[in-house]
């Protein structure tokens, strides 16, 4: 196991009815500015049960963050902030939402004239403008982890930066929002929060015994409760299972002391830069092949997941990582997610040279568990993925 | 799902040479009082690596804090608390030191004459002097929490108490110190680590899927690395994992959302504080009787449990459960520790009365998951344990 420091300051509260608690949670006297999405809150009512929790607080609003959040839109929620002189920033909504926030947050205190920087400088946040979530999502984990993703549209950009400050202050986490999630939605967030402990996990047998069995456990949980929640999504006891799951997938506990990939997500990313495809469904395409290209290194962990995951106990190491993959893409399938980029666009060609393009110019030359995938690399398995 | 918080503000830092880096987060003008136990600390050389990292501070010591710490003892180190104005308390010890630096935590800022106060009152701590710990026993789980267990020697009591200023601002975790740490002390962390789970998990199926699935990877992983670290305890692998096992064991993840039981503890302090056994060993010997005796209303989770961790495929529920109870026994064998009252003293005729009529007297009259076992159930199962 390698060395780690880890610490996560988020408060939960998880469970029915705790949007209530709100006025528990941000100081009486804090000018707020709620960030929410595309209005889908109002329909859900959640919109109301906030407002509602925060009867008598100075409370501003800010909506229309869009998916993949853009910078410029943000730019536009900075100048209220500072013209406001607005002090704590609730999020309500989805991981867009949240990442937005985490934004502006970090934005808010930013001693510079370009908050682009805080994404192109690699520099870890340590300073932010307190920040509360109200979870309408569960998928990306952005309620219990200090990192976020930003779209620039106008240069096709996708970057994520991070840092101790980002924390969220806390995160309220009720399952019963989990019933208003359109399908396409659930089953984004399942194999979102999937391909999180994935990239944590599938890297090589390293000895992090407890690491390995906490990822284990959440893809384990995911397969469980995903037919449930796409049955029928007001079925709290898996609603419930599902939440904790992609808030457990990515708030740090199972990376710490192992090493991590992250390529498919690299590499996803990309393609929602380039085709808008939805987040979680460019890393259903990408991961079969990205397994299948890095075969040699990576298949004495994907025959542990098969077993333990998945519960393939005949054949031989090598069956038995196959077996892995196999069942990754059919777990996608059984999600109504498909797994090839030309069941999404019919410009895929010229798109993994585009890719290693891009890598290239961000410096990106080794990225993987192993630090040893290349630009190259990416293009061959973006190609492999058509 | 239940309903739950969870917040853990315990900053962790895990590996080879963390004890270096205890000036990082020790305010540099604190006047740090650093506590420790029977003074094996200076045979291992961590007394040595603890005083050069934190050279130049204003650093006072007091030794002799002893196992099950004693609240006289600690009113001792409170006086010297008081009288030289220290500011922040170091924890280097195992979970007797850190729970016996947790008191001083509280009592240096509790308001009243008489501290035990503290441990009778049943109010949660919310103001502590701060503190941080190195480890130096994995077991308790005290180093990521905020509980703790004192003992008073004249009345033979042993009381707990806890709050949200008790969690520790960090904790250096050195697997490394593993390799110093006798056979029965090691085999106790290992059996202390393991029911601390079963506590939290051994209840009846309530569909904390995540929760139960980590508890599962803690019980497996403490049962794989067991026979390594008693072979070997310098085998660092094996250390580094058996230490986190200890800490994710009772840092308050896997019992949120979900009942818990801890009557196996309760009657496990009696018996320490009327023989003196080993915690640990408490613990193995009561253990398969309560089991044995709740077997009606555990057998769906311990059918569960052999079937998880124990691999037991074969057979009915009932019989699943009576061999889960069968392992459990088994695994504390495998560590050279007993599991029968009467394997430890020869005067146990009695026993099961006096901790009824403990109990009967704190007014504990109903614990357990279901909060149905009363004092006379309590007497039942120590008799069983003879």
């Amino acid at each position: 196991m390698n060395n780690f420091e880890y610490k996560n300051p988020t408060k939960i509260l998880f469970g029915k009815g705790q949007i209530e608690r709100l006025s528990e949670e941000i100081p009486r006297d804090a000018k707020v500015m709620m960030l929410y999405g595309g209005g889908s809150i109002k329909r859900t009512g959640i919109y109301e049960q906030v407002t509602k929790a925060l009867l008598g607080y100075n409370l501003l609003e800010y909506g229309g963050i869009p998916p993949n959040p853009e910078y410029n839109v943000l730019m536009g929620a900075l100048k209220v902030i500072k013209e406001e002189k607005v002090d704590f920033l609730l999020a309500v909504g989805g991981g867009s939402v949240i990442d937005g926030t985490k934004f502006l947050s970090a934005a808010a205190f930013f001693e510079g004239d370009n908050p682009w920087e805080l994404l192109t400088k690699g520099k870890p946040v340590m300073k932010g403008m307190p920040f509360g979530t109200v979870l309408t999502l569960p998928a990306t984990g952005s309620e219990m982890n200090s990192g976020l993703v930003i779209t620039r549209e106008e240069t096709k950009e996708k970057l994520s930066t991070g840092g101790p400050a980002l924390y969220p202050q806390f995160s309220v986490l009720d399952p019963e929002v989990v019933k208003s999630i359109p399908q396409q939605q659930l089953a984004n967030g399942v194999a979102d929060a999937y391909m999180h402990v994935m990239e944590q996990y599938m890297t090589y047998p390293m000895g992090g015994l407890i690491q390995d069995r906490f990822a284990e456990g959440i893809l384990q949980t995911l397969i469980e409760v995903a037919p449930a929640i796409m049955k029928d999504p007001s079925d709290y006891k898996a609603a419930a299972n599902f939440m904790w799951s992609c808030t457990m997938a990515l708030n740090g506990l199972i990376s710490k002391g192992v090493s991590e990939d992250w390529s498919v997500h690299m590499m996803g990313h990309e393609l929602t830069a380039l085709f808008g495809i939805d987040h979680a469904r460019t890393l259903a395409i990408l991961a079969p092949s990205h397994y299948q290209y890095n075969f040699e290194t990576k298949k004495g962990k994907l025959a542990q997941y098969a077993e333990r995951v998945w519960n393939v106990t005949e054949g031989t190491e090598d069956e038995k990582a196959k077996a892995g993959i196999k069942k990754t893409e059919e777990f996608f399938h059984s999600l109504d997610i498909k797994t090839k980029l030309s069941d999404y666009t019919k410009d895929y060609e010229g798109t993994a040279e585009e890719v290693a393009k891009r890598f290239t110019k961000r410096g990106w030359v080794k990225i993987g568990e192993h630090g040893t995938l290349t630009p190259e690399d990416a293009k061959k398995i973006v190609e492999m993925s058509y």
